[in-house]
């Protein structure tokens, strides 16, 4: 694989059920990405030194998901001025509103942006760093416009079953 | 002024006490922006049709900020592929809660990238818009590096002042 | 059918499970109705275009269910000024409160009637279609007293069962 | 005034200063409403009376406004097939949550129309009555258009004076 | 059965399941009492009624258990002078907490005794009725004393159990 | 003073302002009782021990007003067979929640009576103190119903006094 | 087994489920402890007599683990100067907010440490503990450091599984 | 001053309002202490490179105090196997929620012990501390016993003071 562009990083490997529609996402644009466990709380120096050393690796644009007081996005946001995607993942009995606050409510200065609780969180988190990459990239920018499309049209097509479903059963 | 690289849509104009936080930051990297107020539900035609041209007008990053059922960054980022940043505000009696539901639950497709409720987060969205422009601007990586040096230097420099106010109190 | 009277607008086909609910009712009264999956983020185009004609239609009511960040309704209620109903679906992590905000907490200006989070609030959306409705024509007036009264007796009914259960318990 | 169509009844006197923004509304719209303070717990009969004899007096839509345990809007769906709107009211140390689930989280069977907690929500519910009544007034549909047209282009004012207002600040 | 002294009535006969737990305390506590299922919005006549005249048919104390927005403890409270006990039931998306709320956030004048959400509050309420007719019944004092002291050792054998099964695995 | 048939315990004497609402229903209807602070935390062996004789000094119903992890209605309670109402008090960030919660959510066994947060539920916790002594004495029972009509006279004073304002307002 | 320095109770015997983590722990860094069922509410008074008398038995550290209104470290606290830690439990409709808010949000004077809710809070209450018996044994930090260290590489160890894991899934 | 035991960190010399009363605390029980202003995010190498050298500079237990996204705690336990307490602040438009899931919801195997949100979280962050100290300084322990006493002993006296003032008011 080419030089890694987007990092994918998460709290746990038992977060990869979550994360894996990032790298689903990736994968389809073609974006070259790494994935690793790191962990802010159990791994600390490891985490800070990766996102020191991130943007003259290469890396765009970090992905990180955790769950509980999910800091992982934050303590790696502290340590680069690359732009840093959380992702919050449903892993206590808070149903994930502990990982949204303690991803999305960073202090002015050192931004993180947040995205959805969850596989939906994943897959849009993969599709803003290609957003991002997009800014120097033509390619990706018709790639995006390609992935809407295609979207709007499974959403025609599923109405369309969803009325002759419909319709059927009016008889 | 330059050709605007980041645009900041604002629901209503009393969002702006909020959102200069935004227009701040950017002043200081000297990146050019304009300023709008454009609302997902009272001007939804001229909302939509600002994001679609967006990109066209060399627009990099899209900056929404919105209170209570805050629809503003999902419906631009429905209708570009740029990179929409929303900031939710806090303006009805849940202290933003509805608004940062409505901005950071995003289906999956459609990413919009969540800051924080409020003044730290429309600070943040201002530096997260730095840092993606920052991919093609070494210059604007070091100004997040100055940045966060001197905020450093800053929270030192309280550290210090307040050790001598408490070794006051000592005596 | 008839020329449809309510349209039943969902973002996606997933949510039929909940709206169901909603076409039985209408069935039930008889009041002829259109479903369709239209998307505020994937199909925005196509979701504006259909609130904006949908009073030439001759649509008289316009239910909106989606989950998450619920901004279908919103969006809807942005392009018409025919009464729109929103159902909040609980389909996140968050159990349905980001959709129940996200449609509910409306800024002044542009009405979304909220009913409850899933079922129940797709059985009310189209009663409430209905009481609507009902202004113009005497038929719907008595057939929403009828629904009521064998709504009463069935209660009546369990009541009664259960006593009885209970009595033969006590023995 | 003419025989009333709307009735706006509040739980108590205090909810006044918060639905005097539906009054404001329907007093714009010149559409002939009434004002009444009943309570669900203090004056459960009055409120069921007049519930039940509103239809036959006239009233089209019912708007009920409450805070707390806001039972006001649910009591007067039991006992109309009217329309029935429910405003929260912020009214206790739970900023108006308890005032919203209590107002929109109805059972399947007996529908209330939600609409945001306070200021917000009056104004709507007042806005919602009009299009309610507009299936059987043209002119009320123009009338709503007009306002709709005013409000944007009042968000289109705002948005020049505060671009005027920065690009002088930029100097 | 003698004549009834506590009432229990439930909004929905699927509100049996946990109200059950009230009606076999009453039973162990040998408390004459009767069950009904009425609905504050389905029944509401009815509902009112049977608090109007309980007190006159000799019932002591109600108990009302009901789900989502839970009116019926406040409604029957808004028609007798009786002590009314609410039992939040969970039956919506939102865990119970509409249903807590809608019962305990009662205006000043009309006091609904909240217990908690589910069985443990059926349970309770029976209990706290037992506790009121104590008052005048020093059979019934005894017997409470004598449950708490049953209560108390049974969780002295559960401790001595854990203690056995906790030391067996030491070995 | 007679012999005090209510007791109201407040953890704080800064929950006075609150616990006062209790005190004044109590001297209006002329039931005899006493107030004490006495804290879960700080005075644990006092208020148990308060708790275990309550019943014996001639106490029918003790009334504890506490705020954030308001363990005080829970702990006497635990020591007294007699009916413990329970008053959160909002004092802390969280607005009252946490007393609602740490006083409302009992184990199943233990009973305690929760009222809404603040004011209404002292105000309510007191109304309810009576409807219980009421069981004895007829007196008491026609002092609750004239209370209530006093409270319907004068809801129906101010929705006139409403109404004539808004009347001269629309001249 | 040694005289037992760390005390774990638990409300009830269904909380053992998520307290053996803390039992595991202990046993693994060789802390002799003891283990009991007795709760806050069911049994008050054995409660506060073994709080009392638990320094003087050798005891160091208390955890406490309950679920809904989880008063039982409050309880523990209010009658020893040792540390108490407490574990929230979800054991009712409201996932463990209630238990947690009930823990942790303990007036100023009578300190309780909360750690998460379940397991993972059961866990960390017990290396908590170690690491305040720490303080006086340097084997014990030592098996602390030790048990980070194995932590951390069986992070680094699943980071590099799941790495060729998706390598694999690329060709 | 002696050499520090405890450490007290705060994000922000903004939190010292709160954090103050842990001084307070110190100060009053004579244990020696230091105080920093050091950030999770602004200064995140100093702040782990504290963490990391804490045990050996003599201290033997750090207070953190954070609001927001607070992660201060948590960084902190990362980098050392000292006990670490964490005082969520309310500084942010979510009432210090936000504060304390990031500070107490933390994943098995690095404590954090989490005290209430604002004052009184950080009064007994440092009785907490002072508690963990008294394990080896019976004088400590003796302090501890002594406080506790003058608490009781002012709730005593405010409850004489209030008898009074009420039995005043009976006159």
């Amino acid at each position: 694989m080419n030089q890694p562009k987007v990092a994918i990083l998460m709290g746990s490997d038992s977060d990869f059920g979550v994360m894996e529609a990032a790298v689903v996402i990736l994968e389809q644009f073609g974006v070259a990405h790494e994935v690793l466990v790191s962990s802010a709380h159990r791994t600390p120096e490891r985490t800070l030194a990766y996102a020191r050393e991130a943007r003259q690796q290469g890396i765009r644009v970090i992905i990180a998901g955790a769950g509980a007081a999910a800091h992982l996005a934050g303590v790696i946001a502290s340590s680069t001025t690359l732009p840093v995607i959380g992702v919050p993942i449903d892993a206590s009995a808070l149903n994930g509103v502990d990982a949204l606050y303690a991803t999305v409510m960073m202090p002015g200065g050192v931004p993180v942006a947040s995205m959805a609780i969850g596989k939906a969180g994943a897959t849009n988190a993969a599709l803003f760093a290609v957003s991002i990459l997009a800014g120097e990239d033509p390619a990706l920018v018709q790639a995006l416009a390609d992935y809407r499309e295609t979207m709007a049209a499974k959403v025609q097509a599923k109405s369309d079953a969803l009325q002759q479903k419909i319709a059927l059963r009016g008889n």
